[in-house]
């Protein structure tokens, strides 16, 4: 079992951590992005998206897309404390805020990323307007997290969950946007401050 | 127990296609999202992204995104054929497949549509060249998908699944963007004639 990534992008460090939240560790293989290697046939043809990170199994079969890999180790390996919930509606819940902070947050950040810096303009076409309004929404959204996070400990209720795991990861993103954390939003730096202390995060 | 939507919106259709395949019957409330009935205190104190569909439980615990609220009926009401999957595996590659038919499809002709079109200009800053180019980029992802729909009966693997109801969401959807499945695309073609007889979706 093998994992193709760029270890420091944003989709290859969720499952990083994810994976260092459950105590597994799994054969890495590092694939240039900038340099175009993802775009080579022997990697396309591992890769339904396109995109990393992907894990291949013993069998050659490969799975694509952060979630699903998380997803597949949750249920292929069960534990005491599954970062997707464990009842109906705590699954439901951190469904819900993992799409919510992808949906309004990481992706938003991604999206202004690409089109203000153009660094993938050599396989997409950009549009900087895009990326200015894309920056805009992101910040919109950051209060919404606040406020959320005055309401519980973690993003999805009262235990750390894959929701949070996004959450990091987009706040530390922002960074390439020259977005921070100030002191208007108290409850996303406490909450910061508690995730990085984790293991699984200032481990690695 | 109810359901606050807007019948005919994407979102809304995934949920309820996917209620129709459980054979589960929720009472709905019409919310009217271009007059902004959305956008209301009380609406808005529901809904924790401020969208439809949300589902209301009978405690008035609620339930924002439509995946989040079909995984819930698929955990409180365990069923022999599950629209999530049921191996380990299988649970990663609906999910892999869901997001792939999202990211690069549904999600990306929603962005077309709204940016082209300035439906909710009233509430949000569209930029139409991204409108553009979110267009260009859905049409490039029809032989992907008709590419996949060549090697498998339904979009996921050999059963229907929740990855299916997104990709025939995002179908119907592309109408508005006068987008057509022509001849270039003879799986998706037959996938969709297949779907549509099925009585969760001819039915409704």
């Amino acid at each position: 079992m093998k994992i193709y990534e760029l270890a420091p992008s944003p989709s290859a460090r969720r499952v990083s951590i994810f994976l260092a939240e459950m105590g597994i560790d799994v054969e890495r293989v590092s694939i240039d992005i900038r340099g175009g290697e993802n775009l080579s046939d022997a990697f396309q043809a591992k890769s339904q998206n396109g995109l990393i990170p992907v894990l291949e199994l013993d069998d050659g079969t490969t799975i694509s897309e952060s979630v699903a890999i998380c997803r597949y180790f949750d249920e292929a390996y069960p534990n005491e404390h599954s970062l997707f919930g464990h009842t109906p509606l705590e699954k439901a819940q951190v469904e819900m805020w993992q799409r919510i902070v992808e949906l309004k947050g990481l992706f938003v950040a991604m999206q202004a990323f690409r089109n203000i810096t153009g660094v993938y303009k050599d396989r997409e076409t950009c549009v900087e307007s895009w990326g200015e309004v894309s920056r805009q929404r992101l910040i919109a959204f950051l209060p919404i997290l606040d406020k959320r996070l005055s309401e519980s400990a973690f993003v999805a209720g009262d235990t750390f969950t894959v929701a949070d795991i996004t959450a990091y990861v987009m706040c530390n993103f922002m960074k390439n946007l020259n977005i921070n954390l100030d002191d208007s939003l108290p409850h996303i730096q406490a909450w910061c401050q508690t995730v990085s202390q984790r293991p699984s995060v200032s481990q690695q």
